[in-house]
């Protein structure tokens, strides 16, 4: 898109500052329109060194009001620095329903400097790209108006530039050596923003903006940002339709063949608890240092044992490198976002461990059940976490998922148990029941969840907890098992 | 409190197990107590290097259920790089009401070190023991149990415990530098520690727990937590009484008193604005660079003209370092802690600006005229806003107060213009018809406002408004002036 790109002329003057004035008066009115619809909009800005785009931000920006957008300059970090998924920086700043964030600079300038500097494989780089793909898509599916610009100049152009910016005693340190080597590289740099694009226009197309001229720019984007969201206005709130793609999906039981009447005596539990807990923090100071993230999954029945199950797991590991993230039901600023923001957030820094009791899997069980997404949303999401979770194990993550598994008599005397125990009343309330009268869905839905989304880098297991005991034996060893060989694999792949 | 201190002995092993195992378990039926009561808990660890805070604090929390704690370890960051003030990590850390926080060391342990390492000066140091007693005053008065704990080992342990760690392959990598410096200079630190205790008992009394022996340390402590949990529930959420303290303040005018016939002619508003955005421009340059952080603060009538003010300010600062942060009511999460967080956890980065469309003065304002809060609440606020101000200001940071300035005819004027405006009805609600009959109220908070909380150091700017374009032209001198004299102070006072 770049290559034999030409730039134009900067045209009348005056004409160009009524129809930038017109316009900016319009993106005004749109802000209105946007909430009421609900219509939440990113803007990505992206472009070469020096080509103005914090100025052409401000100016897009002047006559909006605040409540309704913001600006975001997610710093590129070093690879050694960053602690979360390349994503995380962008995917924790999506816009609320309703509002505004512009980019200055995200996930291509990122991923193209990276690559350019080979801090980053052949093949890392087409992870990225899939992921920028699978991201862009599921943003755009969860309702959102994606829109991508590149701010151009040619080489002479930013030439110009930057001897400007060098000579002025205010902005010489704005330039930074990268834009050098950037500018030195040019002719790569074209290629390499080229190809970035051709492969990453399925869901959000780019649209280049000349730069050249500054004021011709700025009306030049307006004009595509006023044009983009006036169609996505008419068109309303997008619902994507489900999708298919082959993961590597493992052969799983239902849940009605599995055996529950499996147990473990006192004496066994006692012993290998204290084995197993005593290995596992010893693992855990190795993850910690090899700065491996790991993500635990808790779902299961009410009253299937998940919280003792999760304390046994959690006791042993230092609390300075652990965090159990208990999800209740989203918080409005979560619900006005596309629904794995609020987990996307709550990652674990590389190196720590996070266990989730439970996850963004609510959204094919409960939230598919009680009616709080569409259809469509929840049939597209098993395919959507897949990817999400493939995002995370490639990042390094080791993703585990626990479905703690009781049957509906053991519930029954639980629940029983919780009402008649005065210390344990608070533990059951009125909507566990009502949900036990929902068993027989809320089997088929686990059961379609546990075959739709067990993959090999994010497998499911299914934990028999009839008896406590043994569930809780039988996660630890998973988990165990799982941690040492991600401490071997990672020893042999790291260059140590 | 740690001079002379003697080390207790280990007890009986059987009795000590029985003993701890009931603590644990009275614990997690405290959890519940609390979150009826709505009482929020915040446990500070302190304690030598290597006493083993982290081993107790695993203890402390293995009955818990998680949805109740969260456990937080603050990195002590070189001065250097931390770019926020030095209660920054904790304050934004508090615990939601009916929860727990333990803080794995924090206000104590970064304090004492860099006074010890020489990084803060002594009166850098005296100022923070002034700002925690006054964080942690705030945080008791606002219903928070506060509970200090020091894990005290003396040298000789620590150093058989500092042998232990170095001589284990998996551990060795804990010991850094620091610890063994810290071993070095026992003794000093020793009186360092103590002092501090000294300093800082008066809202909430440091405990010192004998670390020598790991499980009596876990038993002591449980108690003391259970204890103090029971009394604290008992006594239910205290409500400070508003004190007394001196602030250098200025003397204001009443509103009744101010002229709002000033107004500024078309031509003289065009050229003022652009000078002095021009200069804004290039000051928020220098800012950037020397890392000043800067605080705006926007209060004033509806329809007074605050939204268009801040733009004029806004539209020459970079976008990458302001940020305008619109202020509504608060969400559930933001209601369940103390009314500062939400603008704790909103500060800029030191070298970015921040414009609070609407600020903490919602307290002495909204709040107290619709019952939002107790009357010693607000009252109290007065006092806890000009300390957190201070707090602020002691940072570095330019903290400057608009009160935008109409009378009420005008505000009748432009509420009917927008109620007949179809493009500005959206700007007109029933709410703002409703505040506008209790204008006097109004008046009265404010001025009362503007006369308690008009300090040296954060002073107060009553803008007036009836011409809006004089308004803008005056927030942008005065935001103009301090700047400059920031950068010169700053120059002057700065190694450069």
């Amino acid at each position: 898109m770049l290559e034999g790109f030409v730039a134009g002329e900067p045209g009348d003057k005056h004409e160009l500052r009524t129809e930038t004035k017109e316009l900016q008066a319009r993106l005004m009115g749109q802000q209105q329109l946007l909430r009421e619809k609900k219509l939440p909009v990113l803007v990505l800005i992206e472009g070469w060194a020096a080509a103005g785009k914090g100025s052409l931000i401000k100016e897009l920006i002047s006559e909006m009001d605040p409540r309704f957008y913001n600006v975001v300059s997610p710093a590129i970090l070093p690879e050694r620095e960053t602690r979360y998924p390349f994503l995380y920086p962008y995917a924790t700043e999506i816009p609320e329903n309703g509002k505004v964030v512009f980019l200055d600079s995200g996930w291509m300038e990122s991923t193209v400097r990276k690559a350019m500097k080979m801090e980053i494989s052949k093949g890392e780089y087409k992870r990225r790209v899939r992921a920028v793909n699978e991201f862009e898509r599921q943003l755009r599916d969860g309702g959102y108006l994606v829109l991508k610009i590149f701010m151009h100049i040619d080489k002479k152009e930013q030439f110009e530039r930057l001897k400007e910016l060098s000579e002025n005693a205010d902005t010489e340190w704005r330039v930074n050596p990268d834009d050098l080597w950037q500018h030195r590289e040019y002719k790569r740099f074209l290629k390499a923003y080229d190809d970035f694009m051709d492969e990453t226009g399925e869901a959000a197309p780019w649209h280049v903006v000349d730069g050249k001229h500054r004021k011709t720019a700025v009306r030049d984007t307006l004009k595509l940002l006023v044009g983009e969201i006036d169609r996505g206005l008419e068109r309303g709130r997008y619902n994507g339709e489900p999708f298919e793609e082959k993961f590597p999906l493992l052969e799983m039981p239902l849940l009605k063949d599995v055996d529950l009447s499996v147990q473990i005596s006192d004496e066994d539990y006692k012993r290998e608890l204290k084995k197993l807990q005593k290995r596992l923090g010893e693992l855990h100071n190795i993850l910690y240092r090899r700065k491996i993230p790991v993500i635990l999954c808790y779902e299961g029945w009410d009253a299937a044992g998940k919280g003792g199950n999760i304390r046994r797991v959690a006791y042993p590991l230092d609390p300075r490198g652990v965090d159990v993230k208990p999800i209740a039901s989203p918080e409005p600023h979560e619900l006005n976002r596309q629904y794995l923001w609020r987990f996307w957030t709550r990652l674990p820094r590389s190196g720590h461990i996070c266990i989730f009791d439970r996850t963004w899997y609510g959204r094919v069980m409960v939230e598919r059940l009680e009616g709080f997404c569409t259809e469509k949303d929840w049939k597209r999401a098993y395919n959507e976490i897949n990817e999400f979770e493939r995002q995370l194990t490639e990042w390094g993550a080791v993703v585990l998922k626990f479905w703690i598994h009781i049957d509906s008599d053991t519930q029954l005397a639980r629940f029983t148990d919780r009402q008649n125990t005065p210390e344990k009343q608070w533990k059951i309330t009125d909507e566990d029941w009502r949900n036990r009268e929902k068993w027989p869905q809320y089997e088929e839905a686990v059961d379609e969840m546990i075959q739709k989304t067990s993959t090999e880098y994010a497998p499911w297991f299914i934990i028999e907890s009839n008896d406590k005991k043994y569930a809780r034996i039988k996660a630890l060893q998973i988990i165990v098992k799982a941690l040492e060989e991600a401490c071997e694999n990672h020893f042999e792949n790291s260059f140590e």
